[in-house]
């Protein structure tokens, strides 16, 4: 069963909210109470539930912390997760320092940049360490890491792409303001603020405000 | 007639495109060669052109220049739009410094901070004020700005996202990880990096690599 990414966004919304209602010492929901919260339907989040086979009791709904077990496991939550960053620039540089992925388990073990000044300057970055963009394949080779983040600001990125590629990566979060061609067997996740600022402006100012279907 | 984010987005993608086509000497693209570019359907283009009453000649296809400047003023990038940013984390110093949005005729009055020792020390940022977070609702109202964008990573974002509709802004670009609940008469478009990160996770470990209609 192939699933789209709202469906992926939603299970991680579903998470987040689970977590509160947690915090408030519930241990049932019914999927109208998540609906409520989500902005959502009853029928959408059993739907969504449904597809990963996540179960629910008709009197009771469903229970939380199996809810939160279910849905991390297919987001493959349970275990720890290794990348590698490319392209130092300020927004990688702060990814790193401000430890937002750290926190969530996923781990950056290495930082490369093609500015061998910065490279060599710069030998570790909130204990990462950063090395010049051509030992990329030995370190992704020889530690086997699968993910990888392109935070480059400098028309790099489809080199850094390419490269990563060919190292073996698998999935990759794309921060640079530049679409990608994906290489086969790898798959690209962009996040392009300018756009999503531009899509923001463009919704605030109908009027009747947000998307169709937001 | 109301139109969905993903048609907003690829409107952008189409005129990066076109701007590589127009690059490289072309004056006239068909749909299909854009489609093409795009990874889509030629169906596909003409029905996003459609919406927009954006129009193409049977025998030539659509003039490059005519369609980018389509495309921007329906992206209303024709104007300047300037924002204020709250909460200046790490990548919230970042985005100002790296100037990646005011390369894209998005320019950031103000930036405004909760921590009064931060906001007190940084009087400016990359030649942008840095002000206390108490001072945004005076200086919104006074310069009329309707734009926003929150890079808090301590929690505070909601509280901000409540001050600044209060202010009178209308769109607001969320960077912190936190699900906001949108007052009215402002629309809010969230960037969550870990929950981007997640979906890439989840469709790179697929054995059929990518989502479904991505």
């Amino acid at each position: 069963m192939r699933v789209s990414q709202k469906a992926i966004t939603r299970l991680s919304q579903y998470r987040d909210i689970l977590h509160r209602f947690k915090e408030y010492g519930s241990q049932w929901i019914y999927s109208c109470d998540l609906a409520a919260a989500m902005g959502s339907t009853a029928a959408q989040v059993r739907k969504d539930f449904s597809i990963f086979a996540i179960p629910g009791k008709k009197k009771v709904g469903y229970e939380i912390d199996t809810l939160i077990k279910h849905i991390n496991t297919h987001l493959q939550k349970d275990s720890q997760h290794t990348a590698i960053l490319a392209g130092l620039s300020l927004s990688g540089v702060s990814l790193i320092k401000e430890q937002l992925l750290a926190a969530q388990g996923i781990s950056i073990a290495a930082a490369f940049d093609a500015g061998t000044a910065k490279a060599a300057a710069k030998s570790s970055l909130a204990g990462v360490p950063v090395m010049p963009l051509d030992k990329m394949i030995e370190f992704v080779t020889t530690h086997s890491i699968k993910l990888g983040i392109i935070a480059a600001t400098d028309g790099s990125a489809q080199r850094i792409l390419d490269l990563m590629a060919m190292a073996g990566i698998r999935g990759v979060l794309n921060l640079a303001p530049t679409d990608l061609k994906s290489p086969r067997n790898c798959v690209v996740n962009s996040v392009n603020l300018v756009r999503e600022f531009e899509k923001m402006v463009y919704f605030a100012a109908q009027p009747d405000g947000g998307p169709q279907g937001a």
